[in-house]
């Protein structure tokens, strides 16, 4: 089965009609929006095992993982239903008038969130299911009331047609208007060009490189009318051990790390790609431990060539840099789409004199950065780009020692994970899966949890609207039964 | 008193400072700097007239206007205060762990918005005071936590002079760390333009003219790191007037509408400058009383010679349009600063051919667009850029009549006034004062009302974090009492 790429006239009337279905859809209730959506879980899973082949064929990822993904992908699903039936996501706010306020009357003015418009939605690469053709940008942005139309991921195009018709069916049972989805097929960056640059796309989701998400953010500011781009890109989310804590525990850490590291073969934005000590001898006993539980580690096959190629050529580069020293590696050749763990060393003054080695390496890579001393490990942090995450080990009295270390994460990155690894992001109304650039083009939201939605919206204030002309959301009566701020308080 | 240009050494130096005060300020309770916002507001009550004078001088505003700017001014800046040491604006999150979930423990995860860094605010010609150097955009900053540099506006130079000395006042009676607040002058764009492409500037509060608020979004969009720009740029806030209603009120909607576009010599955002109806006896009897309304008036002062002459620039340009018919004029003959206001009318066939009839002309000038039927008048509102407001008037079976309208007004601004004018801008929880593009840059934040704080401000998760770490918004038992999602229910 071949797939052409869409043709820009093809694009063209695509966008059009995600344009058009927009007007009706954005007018559906959140219950009716939610049926929508939780038949997209149940046909999605009626795909069954044909679904499951053929991803696992396509990204030579394991069954086992494909359908934790499968289930990650419905729970969003149906996360998403939940939360627009309920409805509070539209954070309303109602401050009612005082006509007899002087100088002048106080108008009556309600206000809530709206949906953007049409959403182009890129497939990623390393989610053939939970960040790609039905994924957590695709059920945010429906959810919010958008139309959405994705570009299949190259990579996995045959998995994507599948989902889709999955989903081209769950608009047909549950009487969707025509054009609430679509789907192009595109190995060009033209097709992603001329999806972005369509003037009646509004808003653009992208799990990926920092070259191609960077590309298009580029082309989304540059458009006569300027749209936002989610673009969740690049991180090496550095993991902190602190001395005390690495001494004592420095097997238990070595064995949680490389599990974190080579999970999914290292194709996770959360990777840790960089692990920070003070130099002592828990971080050589932490090394040992690590060395022998990736030389026993076999090479495995990344998602598809170019990501090998482009992990093979990083880490090329990376390890021909002046001071770095390969602490560890799996054993085996490589083959074309295979590669094996590697994890090097470098000192920290010779990191902070060259920016390369900040830069990530996707895929199963990490590089210890040795500090002299406390000071120097605070130095290192605080030169850091923006990360998804940034995590800290160490013992309860060491972490309150280094609260100043801390606040400093907090400027870098989205998420801070104490005694944990940055891999496994629970899908939930806390999480920030997100962070200051480069990790994503807006470190304001969330690509992860029920805030997702948020990026998908704007806010409209009604001035003295009749009561039967407002959103259900804003009737005085609060026929929907929502969470409203009223005259300052939070009221149901 | 002459004021001169910001070196770009200066430059560096100040928002080094401001970054390094970042680092304390950050860090401070929500009391404490709502204390500081507070003081501010204190110390600018305390120029007394002097500020004033210095207004009235630089502006040629009014002393109404100028003595109600202050205390919207000052109002702001109370308002902030009490809203941080409330709290609840932080969107504290916490979903509690689950240690004994299958297949894996879920873990403690709890999220709030932290400030952005240094915040560059340009001063706005149009509000001297509100928008200005302690201004909205200012308040917000300093109330989410960051710290804030000020481009004097060179049109009021000395009245920018006189707030931040107040405000560096109110910085030292509180004890604020050096740098929290600077205020530089500056003539040229360079000055303006070293402010935005400092690598350590994280956002940037921008009111002013579509090309002014473009170029500083780009330049931000083109930095190695790009920030958000939040600018307030051009808006025609179109007024709609259906038929039944206009023939009824023809008169005192003529009245209304001559205040709400001769206010501040045409001079705010929200300015009425397109006026759309469907052609009647009604529309005709309508112009009438507005060409007498508006013949009685004298030419005014508009802020700076620049407005006045761009203002004079666009309006031959768009009077020299074809089928642009004037319909009522101020008398008198303008001096240099003095304009007069202006009506002309368009034919709705016309007006969607010309492209340039849409743009905003800054000033006392408002067009006609007389449209056929209701379907042109429809089509009208469809092909309007995006704008601040979007006002319907009409009797109330007629609003009911024209929901679709209402619909497609709500893609097109941010406020929709029901039988009311667009100037004056509520300041209250539930206001918006965006709009999609060109209107703003970001037309998913309000510069006005509390929600402003929003714009400077990201979110920060914290997994597994030990209680004593967690910031005191975040803490087990909401020592600061704050409106919190825990687990999916809104708790205090």
């Amino acid at each position: 089965m071949a797939f052409k790429d869409a043709t820009l006239a093809e694009i063209d009337t695509l966008v059009r009609e995600s344009n058009f279905a927009f007007q009706s859809y954005r007018n559906l209730s959140g219950t009716k929006r939610a049926t929508f959506l939780r038949a997209m879980a149940l046909e999605i899973e009626a795909l069954g095992q044909e679904l499951v082949k053929t991803a696992m064929e396509e990204t030579a990822l394991p069954e086992a993982r494909i359908v934790a993904e499968r289930g990650r992908t419905t729970g969003h699903l149906k996360m998403f239903a939940d939360y627009i039936e309920e409805g509070s996501w539209v954070e309303a706010r109602i401050d009612t008038a005082k006509p007899d306020r002087a100088p002048a009357p106080k108008p009556d003015i309600r206000k809530l969130l709206v949906p953007l418009g049409p959403v182009v939605v890129f497939g990623a690469a390393n989610f053939p299911l939970a960040y790609s053709t039905a994924g957590g940008d695709t059920a945010s942005a429906l959810a919010a009331g958008c139309t959405v139309l994705v570009k299949a991921h190259p990579a996995h195009p045959k998995t994507s047609q599948l989902v889709a018709d999955a989903i081209t069916l769950a608009m047909q049972k549950t009487g969707m208007p025509k054009g609430v989805f679509h789907h192009v097929h595109g190995a060009s960056f033209e097709v992603g060009r001329a999806l972005v640059k369509h003037p009646l796309t509004k808003a653009v989701g992208f799990t990926g490189s920092l070259a191609g998400g960077k590309a298009l953010f580029d082309l989304a500011n540059q458009r006569p009318e300027p749209i936002p781009v989610f673009a969740e890109m690049s991180s090496i989310n550095p993991v902190i051990l602190l001395p005390e804590s690495l001494t004592k525990n420095y097997e238990d850490t070595a064995n949680t790390l490389t599990v974190s590291m080579w999970m999914g073969v290292g194709q996770f934005c959360t990777n840790p790609g960089l692990i920070i000590a003070v130099e002592n001898d828990g971080l050589t006993a932490f090394i040992n431990v690590l060395a022998n539980k990736i030389a026993s580690q076999h090479p495995e096959t990344m998602l598809h060539d170019g990501i090998a190629d482009n992990y093979n050529k990083r880490l090329r580069q990376t390890l021909d840099q002046k001071g770095v020293k390969i602490e560890a590696q799996a054993t085996g050749v490589s083959g074309k789409r295979e590669v094996k763990a590697i994890v090097a060393s470098v000192d920290a003054g010779t990191f902070l004199k060259n920016p390369l080695l900040a830069e990530e390496v996707f895929g199963p890579f990490s590089l210890i950065v040795r500090c002299a001393d406390r000071h120097e490990l605070h130095t290192v942090v605080s030169n850091l780009h923006g990360q998804l995450t940034c995590t800290l080990i160490g013992e309860e009295h060491e972490l309150r020692d280094y609260q100043g270390l801390i606040k400093t994460m907090t400027d870098k990155a989205g998420r801070i994970v104490i005694n944990g690894v940055p891999t496994g992001v629970e899908v939930c109304p806390a999480m920030m899966h997100g962070g200051p650039f480069p990790a994503t083009t807006d470190s304001r939201f969330t690509a992860v949890g029920t805030d997702a939605i948020k990026r998908f919206a704007r806010p409209v204030a009604f001035q003295n609207c009749p009561d039967s002309l407002l959103p259900d959301e804003l009737k005085e009566k609060n026929p929907l039964n929502i969470w409203r701020l009223c005259d300052g308080n939070w009221k149901k």
